[in-house]
């Protein structure tokens, strides 16, 4: 029973599902969530026969895994919002926790899909192994429509099946001898997937820190911009712009103090740019729009949140072919093999969906929906100013993030969950920086956010 | 100059889609290609400005992916295949290589898969992030259709987007101080992923294996099952069965035997069952039908072969919840945790077609096409035993093992390229001990089989 029990905590891990209903047959996936059965996204049941066991191979377990700490952010707000269910069953849940996209996708893009998926019955329309790469059509539209006159190429993108699996990748290719910087806060897969390849030492409960990862604070105070006089020199430096989860978007003139500090360093960037198409300020869309970028960064990118792909799975990253390791070997060699040999590229029908969204009309049925969750973040952003709290974020981002000053990320999130009901994310989940925001998705269908909205005005009028 | 052209071979380093064609639009996806410019699966062409850059990060470059053979098998096949069809511009190509299936698939999948498309478009459709782990109903499905009546419950498999991603996921999980066995000869992606974890020394070139890997010979005398009592115990054994490429399937007394050695050793047992629905023999179809494997092995599988979703991208992994590391931690837990780090779930579209897959119809129409590729691999069977020639495999894989004893099989497989302009496989590109045979598949349209076959009588009579 005990390792039943340990099973049905660990499996559920999950960093991004925890709050997703599931996803099972045509039942529809609301943000709104009512039963508490229906919650879990995994079931984990004892099987029908119970043997207990008591044999244990001799294999040791990955020293690097057991560094990750139990108390992951997104399994404990499941916890907490599956205990509220029990003590509240009747509950309206609004779930503006995880960023996952609530919005149907456009026709002309799912008509695409359906297209390819028919064709498959066909002897003209059927196909086996695509190149790992991508489909040569789709590198190529995503160059143009991202990256025209910037310099790079369809050959330099890489199309995959999200940007957290190309973080993963990355990884693998930097391997466990490098250093890696991070805005604190930030998306945990970072820190989680250089903790997992051994470049980090142990976590250390005091400061809230692995050792050997440099955290870059990113608070109000620096305009969510790191003092990279106070930065150490690392080898890889993780950076999201829009950020997420403090929704803030890096400035060109900041962009270019990083890629000068990463160039006098000799760093690569990591750049993740995946909620880029909700910049509304005049900031970069890529990192590549900053001179020599290219010599000292690569970038991630996804379809996930603007086409509403969280579960179609389509992303790319770029790695442009001027960027060398020391010993002058290029980065896009050595990301190409880990593709060729970790991955056998992104499904053939998601990749049509992507090509139908860099169609003039899937452009503009993108941005309508993006201009639709923008709404929603004016909305929440609204609410929280007009009852008098800080917020950041939300102009460039789908996240708006809420300052509670001198009080616990965790007390303020129990706070509203106890008080209306609505999930959200308690900052400090992302990072010791994190610590009194609340981050809050502006992911929902509207009447949803209205709702929450009420609610709030209720519990801080 | 010399930086493009080091990209143009290296980034087509694809370990399986290097003699795809290319998978543009909608173009046809045969396994005849004719013009040499449509072979490249991925094109790599000098950027618009070439900028001199002489650069460098100061990052040094993964020593484990450095270990990696310049001269791996895949390419250096596309690479001959390329310069045949230089030499033959005219040559009627057929492309018995790697196992990319050729025929569509049935209808009732890429309908489901298509009206999951469409109903991604509507409010009761949609659906985001779904568990990482697979959508129940699919995870439910696969543990009934292959694990009725094993002890193997829905929340024992793992969705995936495919057996090699897998494969790299659960070195992730293993990390770097585990020792591994293969069988030798074996699909290289098992040692290759071992190499970039950091599990291997260097290559040696002598004897063409990398130090610290047991390579498990499999060869006629010992009908391709190795001899345990000279294996060395590792950590993790990798165990393809039907195997590819040699074809053979593992009796249930050698898996028997297998599980034995692993249980006395406490070793993992990574087991490959990608082709096991090919199987006509008697012999198990999964690891899970010997007892006491639960406690010992894991099971990697995959929709490619079976539905034709080498390009849709769909398996799975049965992680037993009795599998234990030696501090008794479940390596499943362990699992979990890094497919929800390094991944997000297969495609929702995907999954809906491998729902399908396992509906009485879709079960029905899977063994249709299964049952046509193994008739193409009776042709190529008869054609080689008619010609004097000893084969191997086949019965209970899609793929032949022909036997040219005292050859070298590059020597054997560049003259049949050169007389009969048919790409196959050389043998020893998947291990040493695969000297001497050439794997020939079984994928393909029944006239280009059956052409081939004409020209091999040709060449061998």
């Amino acid at each position: 029973m005990a390792l039943q029990n340990h099973l049905s905590t660990t499996i559920s891990s999950s960093s991004s599902a925890f709050l997703a209903p599931s996803n099972l047959g045509s039942s529809r996936a609301s943000n709104v969530s009512v039963p508490a059965k229906r919650i879990g996204t995994v079931r984990c049941v004892a099987a029908p026969h119970e043997e207990k066991t008591t044999y244990k191979t001799k294999v040791s377990r990955n020293a690097n895994i057991a560094k990750l700490q139990a108390g992951y952010l997104f399994p404990e707000i499941a916890r907490r919002k599956a205990a509220h269910l029990q003590k509240y069953p009747d509950a309206k849940v609004i779930s503006l926790g995880i960023g996952d996209t609530t919005e149907p996708i456009p026709d002309a893009i799912t008509s695409a899909m359906a297209k390819r998926s028919y064709a498959l019955s066909t002897l003209e329309g059927y196909s086996g192994y695509g190149a790992e790469q991508g489909e040569k059509p789709l590198r190529a539209a995503i160059a143009s429509t991202f990256y025209r006159d910037l310099g790079i190429g369809e050959e330099d993108i890489f199309v995959s099946d999200g940007a957290k699996c190309d973080i993963s990748r990355l990884q693998v290719v930097f391997g466990s001898q490098v250093t890696m910087a991070v805005q604190d806060p930030s998306y945990p897969a970072y820190v989680d997937s250089s903790v997992i390849m051994g470049q980090t030492g142990l976590y250390q409960q005091d400061i809230e820190k692995y050792a050997k990862i440099e955290y870059m604070k990113c608070t109000p105070e620096n305009g969510f911009f790191p003092d990279l006089s106070t930065v150490a020199r690392t080898d890889i430096i993780f950076f999201c712009s829009p950020n997420n989860p403090t929704g803030s978007a890096a400035t060109r003139e900041q962009l270019t103090r990083l890629v000068k500090f990463a160039k006098d360093n000799g760093s690569i960037i990591v750049y993740d740019s995946a909620y880029a198409m909700y910049m509304s300020d005049d900031n970069p869309q890529s990192i590549f729009e900053i001179p020599g970028a290219k010599e000292v960064a690569l970038e991630t990118s996804s379809f996930s949140k603007y086409a509403g792909f969280t579960g179609v799975r389509l992303g790319w990253t770029v790695v442009p072919k001027e960027l060398l390791f020391s010993d002058g070997s290029p980065v896009a060699k050595d990301f190409s093999r880990i593709v060729c040999t970790c991955f056998n590229g992104a499904s053939n029908i998601s990749q049509a969906g992507g090509l139908a969204c860099l169609s003039p009309e899937g452009l503009s049925a993108m941005r309508e929906v993006i201009g639709f969750y923008k709404e929603n973040t004016e909305i929440i952003m609204d609410t929280f100013s007009s009852l008098g709290f800080k917020v950041y974020g939300g102009k460039n981002a789908p996240y708006v993030w809420v300052h509670f000053p001198g009080r616990s990320s965790w007390d303020v999130f129990s706070e509203i969950l106890e008080k209306t009901h609505v999930v959200t994310t308690p900052g400090s989940g992302f990072g010791p920086a994190g610590e009194g925001f609340v981050r809050v998705s502006a992911f929902g269908h509207r009447n949803n956010i209205l709702e929450a909205c009420r609610r709030f005005k209720q519990l801080y009028k």
